[in-house]
């Protein structure tokens, strides 16, 4: 009689890090996304609107016609040296500073960026600061690498710095304070001026990394910012930008700044992840940034959400009752719902895509228990056509 | 009196990972390949001969006259469906299985596959077997997790799987095997189908994970070719590949098929390395396929490097002294040169640098201390007029 093999169980071999996996969280988000019958103020993506696809065909015809190979082949992990020299120049134009070669480094994306802060600094029990809520993506890659990750809470100014400073003379000791100081994901604020300065001034004094992402920085609808965290003392700050609203997301590219012996270390630690972000897109964004084609969309992009924001404050406004709460973002992805007392954003979540619309609970911005009545509602990818509706419907279920 | 301000010093910050970091030998090899001086055996990089540029070009001409938003946008994690669909039908044709949909995802590169293994199953202290010699970027990776790497003894046969029987007897106790069973890098040989037979039945019976690394599975320079170890056994196996010579590198782009179960791990970790690999270059890849291109690459890129190949070792026959020996691949970018008693490979790559050629001492390719009388020579990159002169000038130094 043939005995039947049994196929070999792995999670038994599977490290410990893995076990405080939070990424249930992101696949029901990301499950939302493949459904076009919802109207979906969850993902934060960009609208497809703004992505220059001409260009881009034009750009990789030209790499073609001049049988151009850096486009083509594997490129040095800190980056292709022009791409590098383009984005110091942008930083310089918009930030006011110019890295030093040693001070960057070519990413593949803003969130590979946290992977390698993570792996280069992380140990197991390490405290790392993040705002609450802050991007899950965030938490998830610290806790990857089993830290403990503490939430400092938000207003409308940013995070609360002041408690933060509290926190540190309480003996609070974190390596890194990961902070989206523009226009931040989940929350659509914005850290004002004087709590920039005394952050900054705290990582000097505590020894901690600042980790700034800038993911939405250059998407403010006026042309009023706040000088980058970086910008204020690039000795304490590793920022992480992403070229995703810039070019588009379908080359994952993005850069790190900061201190050159933290983004030596980067560039030693992504020699094991992807060992150089993709030339192809290394040159792509490189000419647009040469050609100002990055400056044209940007405007172009700022317009759009600018709009798209405009209308869904409006029908937040007409529809839901008195006693909900939102944030008016003056930039960026996202707006943050507070619901009347008592209401569960878990339980609207399940209602909503009962009728049709996806909304993202706010406790999975938070490593701890809070934000169970709070919403995040995401207007870059949503039908401008079809806000309207999508916040009526939502008003209607939170409605006592 | 001003005090001047200090730079924080952030290395005592760094993860206990980082101590164990051997990236110089990586940037050392990375270090030639921008001197276009150089006759260089040294990167193992394919020949922008292969480089399909105007098919990419019209390509994503389609893409943009077709309004196509999935090549610009972001991708689910696990990769897209077409793509997924169109790399599981390759394999059914090339190996013989087609893989169910939990058993395969999409990852940036071959690379990001070891990285995403490490952080899934490694904690401080587990044993790692690799061959001796192996890829460096592989101990390197498994290093980062500060893992044990322990490698077992090659043939011309490929790895000594006897020996590695006799020492699972003796206690060893991995959790993963890594291997490169066809055309290996930096060795040049390839697994024998009895060993393959017999190393994936101590998988099962020892309850290790099998990693192989097929990324010159495809470059064999006649269409023989052995059995794949993931056909031979599924369960035990994860199979890792990479388009980066049937596409281009300049996507980083690449697969890992294994049981269900490790491969949803592997999802989970890439959530936070870079999300999801670049949507453009998996449109582009799947195109590939679909048309026939892949295969049509494959067959140019197999002969061009053939024939360097064999201008590589006719050169080596004329010119090396009688004492020293070479393998004779039958694929791949690799032959490993094994120098007469007593010399270093060290001190060769530092006299041939002066001599205008580039080689890699055989001692970065294993986790111990060998190799220190073996070259890595490849054929791939180096211009085919200029490998007679290479040798010569090699040959010229090794001579007593």
């Amino acid at each position: 009689m043939a005995v039947a093999r049994e196929a070999p169980r792995w999670d038994r071999l599977f490290a410990e890090r893995t076990r405080g996996d939070v990424s249930e969280g992101i696949a029901a988000v990301l499950g939302f996304l493949g459904r076009p019958d919802l109207i979906s103020f969850a993902g934060g993506f960009p609208d497809p609107l703004t992505f220059p696809r001409e260009r881009a065909s034009a750009l990789l015809e030209e790499f073609a016609a001049g049988g151009e190979s850096a486009a083509f082949q594997y490129a040095p992990t800190r980056g292709l040296a022009g791409l590098l020299d383009a984005i110091a120049g942008r930083l310089h134009t918009l930030q006011g500073r110019r890295p030093a070669e040693d001070e960057l480094v070519i990413t593949s994306g803003a969130i590979e960026a946290l992977e390698l802060v993570g792996k280069s600094f992380l140990d197991r029990g390490d405290v790392v600061v993040v705002e609450g809520p802050t991007y899950l993506g965030a938490i998830q890659a610290f806790r990857s690498f089993e830290a403990e990750v503490v939430a400092i809470a938000m207003d409308e100014h940013g995070l609360e710095v002041d408690e933060l400073e509290r926190r540190l003379a309480d003996g609070l000791r974190p390596k890194l304070v990961y902070a989206i100081p523009d226009h931040q994901n989940p929350a659509g604020v914005s850290l004002s001026r004087e709590r920039r300065e005394l952050l900054v001034e705290l990582a000097r004094r505590h020894g901690f990394l600042i980790v700034e992402d800038v993911a939405y920085r250059e998407l403010g609808f006026d042309d009023e910012a706040e000088p980058s965290l970086w910008s204020l003392d690039p000795d304490v700050v590793l920022q992480a930008g992403t070229t995703s609203k810039t070019l588009f997301p379908g080359v994952r590219l993005g850069w790190a700044v900061g201190p050159a012996e933290v983004s030596t270390q980067l560039v030693s630690a992504k020699q094991n992840t992807d060992q150089c972000a993709g030339a192809l897109g290394q040159r792509l964004f490189e000419e647009y940034v040469r050609r100002g084609w990055a400056d044209e969309q940007l405007a172009q992009s700022r317009s759009l959400y600018r709009r798209k924001c405009e209308r869904m404050l409006t029908a937040l406004e007409r529809c839901m009752p008195v006693d909900t709460r939102w944030t008016f973002p003056k930039g960026g992805f996202f707006s943050w719902l507070t619901l009347p007392d008592g209401r569960d954003a878990g339980d609207l979540a399940r209602r909503a895509v009962e009728r049709g619309v996806a909304i993202v609970p706010g406790s999975l911005f938070f490593p701890d228990d809070r934000g169970g009545n709070n919403v995040r509602l995401s207007f870059s990818l949503v039908d401008e056509a079809d806000i309207d509706e999508g916040i009526e419907r939502l008003a209607s279920l939170v409605k006592p």
